[in-house]
């Protein structure tokens, strides 16, 4: 069973609007059990839409399309079906009258080019739309079904729901239960992680298993299928299990968590207090936590230490220091986060420095890219330093990730 | 000139991700007149990678793929372009050298995984990738060029415009010219600016402009096309002068510019300084300014004063006037920002309060998203208050801005 999604529309080729109906609808696919092998977008070209549809008929089993069903010139959706087809387009009453009544609500008179929704290719049902004034269709081209649906989100979605979704269902193409689960993991890169589990991530094996990597969060993705969701689990748990095992704490959540939901997590369970001090960071690690729910209950605050001097006057890091070690420097990193948390009074406390560039700092020994963490508790500290390659952004948003680390590294171990 | 967009990777077809990198590429084709016939998304699956390459070499003119680069097991481009070419994969030395390089920079040892990156079909040529490890591929199969692209947004942003952009020019297969010009303001919502706009905005308009709305930025785009670059200014510049005269100080930029990129524009241009106190925001204004190039000349820190003991402790605002006004008031926010102001020595000063939710705060006259900003500055202060709608994240972005933004009306009055 495969399924291809078909947006039709020349704002979309252009690049003026972004599609987010085809992820929408995969996703809805997925949860029936039927998994999207393509997703297509056309301009508004007769030749080249008649091409589409005529290769989609012959590659997929079912055919979801958006777009091409309104009233002007580029819509030609109802067109292109009945041509691959090889059928003519009759006129629907039903429909036409239904599209005259939603003009008189409105206290108007259909306009003659509306005429042209109520058209359909022979052989074809019609998808009420109780949304808008263009009808869908739903009929078998080839070895596929398609259904044609607008490309107005709002009106799409009802479509689906009350329109196509049921029709999914009669044909028996449901193949049960698709559940996917995804593991995240943060501190070694794509091919580390992946060299661990060349077993389960291998082509052929099942469940599949796929990894990604996200601004360096490299997360697994099981892909499981079986008739019902207990079915499911099973195929999946022993793979999530093997996984965990391999990976250790390189796992730090699943689906959407991200780090700072795990920190928060655990600074919740372990009771304990954090603060955050920030050079190369600029207030993201700050940011980071504030965004978890409940972070007020263990977060204090903290200090973004841009310039030296704050560095100096706020947090007392003795200017000898920085001159001998240079500010970005392990030393000056552990300074900071030890006298972050002894001025704020928590348990934990974090630091970064570093050079985001674009620019170099002054020392050619630390390139753009060279970032220093620490973390400060009662008793000593754990520390990392790395080098990014990257954007500015990209520079900051990892450091803000390894300040993170090593706060979630150090609570999973109390 | 027919180009078609490739996006490969499961996580896509799934539905898991949203492709935006199509977009992205239709746009910068745009820009040199070449237009999109096609957008094709393919799951990492061998065989439809294979047909959906084929198809596109027999279709299109120009292709550009991203995606499927990587040293995982699911990265199959590299193999599909050479089977559809119908020649075998090579390693490219200087490539391989390039990929050690990157790991021993980190000091790392290159995973043996990372070899089948330097691995080329015969007769291409290597797209230099200076943002990672994955090389890309451009090559001519059948009728169509094909330069394929890492799926990472920002190394396929980098790979485009300095390898596939100048390929483009050589071969002479740029039409006319085709200019998105991009306003955005800050201030009023969609429709309170569409207002001022409905002559300009209205279909049919040449050139078109249309309207968007992003996270509380309302931007507006102007499109246009000609045969040169310079007629095609003629056409926007007169359009742009209206927009700008109508909407006055709401406009803060252009194309990608944030209110952070002229917030720090407009303070090293007056000479001023700025620091920053966040409750609400916890750390977001501090990144956002942070994130712009050089501002370490006007951006001295800031403090997250996210516990009330941080409020009083730190900036020593009074427990009488927390325990009067509440910690979310426009007189707490005065406070914070006038004292943040003295402590950290700058011209400048913002502040946030307010409550994000999900959890209300005590006050029932003070719902979630009922936040309150103050720029302090020496002799006095500007202040906004405002109540939004919506997620936790949404309330911290867009009360962050609100704080730019005052920071931003007040030096363009210097």
């Amino acid at each position: 069973m495969r399924a291809e999604i078909i947006s039709i529309g020349s704002e979309i080729t252009s690049g003026q609007n972004l599609d987010t109906n085809s992820q929408w609808l995969s996703r809805k696919l997925a949860e029936m059990g039927i998994s999207t092998a393509y997703h297509t977008t056309v301009a508004d070209d007769l030749e080249a839409n008649i091409e589409v549809f005529r290769n989609a008929s012959q590659r997929a089993d079912l055919v979801l399309c958006t777009g091409g069903l309104g009233p002007t010139q580029d819509d030609l959706t109802r067109e292109v079906m009945a041509q691959v087809a090889g059928v003519e387009l009759i006129e629907d009453l039903e429909s036409l009258e239904y599209i005259k009544s939603l003009f008189l609500k409105r206290g108007r008179v259909m306009p003659d080019r509306n005429k042209c929704q109520a058209l359909f290719p022979k052989g074809s049902e019609v998808l009420f739309n109780e949304m808008g004034t263009a009808p869908g269709i739903w009929m078998k081209i080839n070895r596929a079904w398609f259904g044609a649906m607008p490309g107005v989100p709002s009106e799409m979605f009802v479509m689906y729901e009350k329109q196509v979704k049921p029709r999914l269902g009669k044909l028996g193409i449901q193949g049960g239960v698709f559940v996917q689960r995804k593991i995240n993991t943060f501190g070694e890169g794509e091919s580390a992680v992946e060299d661990k589990l060349l077993d389960i991530t291998k082509r052929g094996h099942v469940p599949e298993v796929g990894i990604t990597a996200s601004d360096a969060y490299i997360s697994l993705r099981i892909f499981a299928r079986g008739s019902n969701l207990q079915q499911v689990q099973e195929i999946i748990e022993p793979v999530e299990a093997k996984i965990r095992e391999r990976l250790g704490d390189l796992v730090f959540g699943t689906e959407d968590q991200k780090l700072q939901d795990a920190v928060v997590h655990l600074l919740l369970e372990k009771r304990k207090t954090i603060s955050v001090v920030e050079s190369v960071t600029g207030g993201l690690v700050s940011h980071y936590i504030c965004q978890v729910p409940g972070a007020s209950q263990v977060y204090a605050g903290g200090i973004t230490a841009y310039q030296n001097r704050i560095k100096i006057d706020e947090l007392g890091v003795p200017e000898s220091l920085i001159r001998e070690q240079g500010v970005v420097s392990l030393e000056v990193a552990i300074d900071l986060a030890r006298r972050c948390r002894l001025k704020f009074g928590t348990d934990l406390a974090v630091s970064t420095v570093g050079y985001a560039g674009p620019e170099a700092g002054d020392d050619p020994a630390k390139p753009v890219g060279t970032v220093f963490s620490a973390l400060s508790f009662e008793g000593g500290e754990t520390t990392k330093a790395h080098h990014w390659l990257g954007t500015r952004d990209e520079i900051q948003t990892r450091t803000a990730k390894i300040a993170l680390n090593l706060a979630r590294l150090y609570l999973m171990k109390l």
